[in-house]
């Protein structure tokens, strides 16, 4: 019985099309119907996870609730989304659904397990998915070690995301924050990063980045592709 | 008023994707909420249009009505399609809804006139659209030269399109063809090229081709974009 996904996306919408590629892109397929069916939300207007986490800013889980209802009414057959930050929300959508809600965390710190072990992670990502413990809880619970980045980095990053990947921005006018947070992390002892933002692995692509990285969108993607019944390619 | 767009997708999927990559990358847009929401029913199963109109293989619009009702109950305010030969059922699929349905075809020919004015066009597409007259009929209709491939052509671009594209194929497996069929038609005279199914956008993107073209699925971004009330990018 193969299953189909639905992507709660817009968080944001060049993340959710990444995830979209690499969920087409990792099925192992020789022609178009070999392929998982996929219904996409791509609610860009989702209020923001870490102005909500931090800063009491609009509370998303609304605008999230009404794309749930949409994919379920398609018919997806599980769900997942496209932004670390926003699983901060994970249990309270888990909650509001029957249908498997699949955690890229959880699938991020499988994949620390297999490929990097006993190895530190540098965990990149926003000041909310940092703020709140997220993969801290994940990586302590499977075991996985980590460093996460000072002030000085999450400001860094925080310019890679906003400023950088959602505002359209050159490569090249990030490229200098993003890799001062991967020296200074690597010099602190972290063996590879964990790509915590989903625009974090569309900054890497788009800067030609090569140092060893878990892709959590990839993850993500793989996990969703096996849930479904399907092959992924590694 | 903004608007949101409806993906009649999975036709195929990559395509899909390539649309859905190419309307956030088009949309100008500083941060994510200034984005447009996106419904996309990827549905790879629909069944093959070039076999549907060409050898009376299992007819599509079926499947294609089913998402399109989808579509319509997300709230979708307009329908796009990335797949040229389902166009041969736009007629149909445009008397099945109260949604205005964009024509890939018509904003294609709109580009060909302002960006080539008198230049001849040479349509790269399937069996199934050129044998439907489907960008034949819609040149014409806007005074738009154009040249059509051979036989020998023709084959060469199905193998681009199903035994590359779609199969997942690395882009060398197909340059040789892509590469002699545009020699070809530059040879009898065209300058430029109308890359007339989903698939060739992908491959030339792949191959890093540059020569003169007009991307159909491009222009349909653009054309979207606009009908939703945003600006786009050129």
């Amino acid at each position: 019985m193969k299953r189909s996904i639905g992507i709660l996306g817009g968080m944001g919408p060049l993340a959710t099309a990444d995830l979209f590629r690499k969920i087409v892109l990792l099925t192992d397929a020789s022609r178009d119907s070999d392929h998982i069916r996929i219904y996409i939300d791509d609610n860009a207007s989702i209020p923001d996870r870490t102005a909500a986490i931090l800063a009491g800013g609009p509370d998303p889980l609304p605008a999230m609730t009404d794309s749930l209802r949409k994919l379920e009414a398609c018919g997806a057959d599980c769900i997942i989304m496209p932004c670390n930050t926003a699983h901060y929300f994970l249990p309270q959508l888990q909650a509001l659904t029957k249908l498997p809600f699949l955690s890229m965390l959880e699938a991020t710190a499988r994949a620390c397990q297999a490929r990097f072990p006993g190895e530190t992670a540098a965990i990149l990502a926003t000041k909310g998915t940092l703020a709140a413990d997220l993969y801290q809880q994940t990586l302590l619970g499977a075991e996985v070690p980590f460093l996460v980045p000072g002030p000085e980095e999450q400001d860094a990053l925080m310019r890679v995301i906003y400023e950088g990947v959602k505002a359209g921005a050159p490569p090249e006018m990030y490229r200098s924050d993003m890799t001062a947070v991967m020296e200074r992390l690597t010099a602190q002892g972290a063996g590879y990063f964990i790509l915590g933002c989903t625009e974090l692995p569309v900054a890497y692509q788009a800067l030609g980045l090569t140092a060893p990285a878990v892709d959590p969108t990839a993850e993500l993607a793989k996990a969703a592709i096996r849930f479904c019944g399907y092959a992924a390619k590694e």
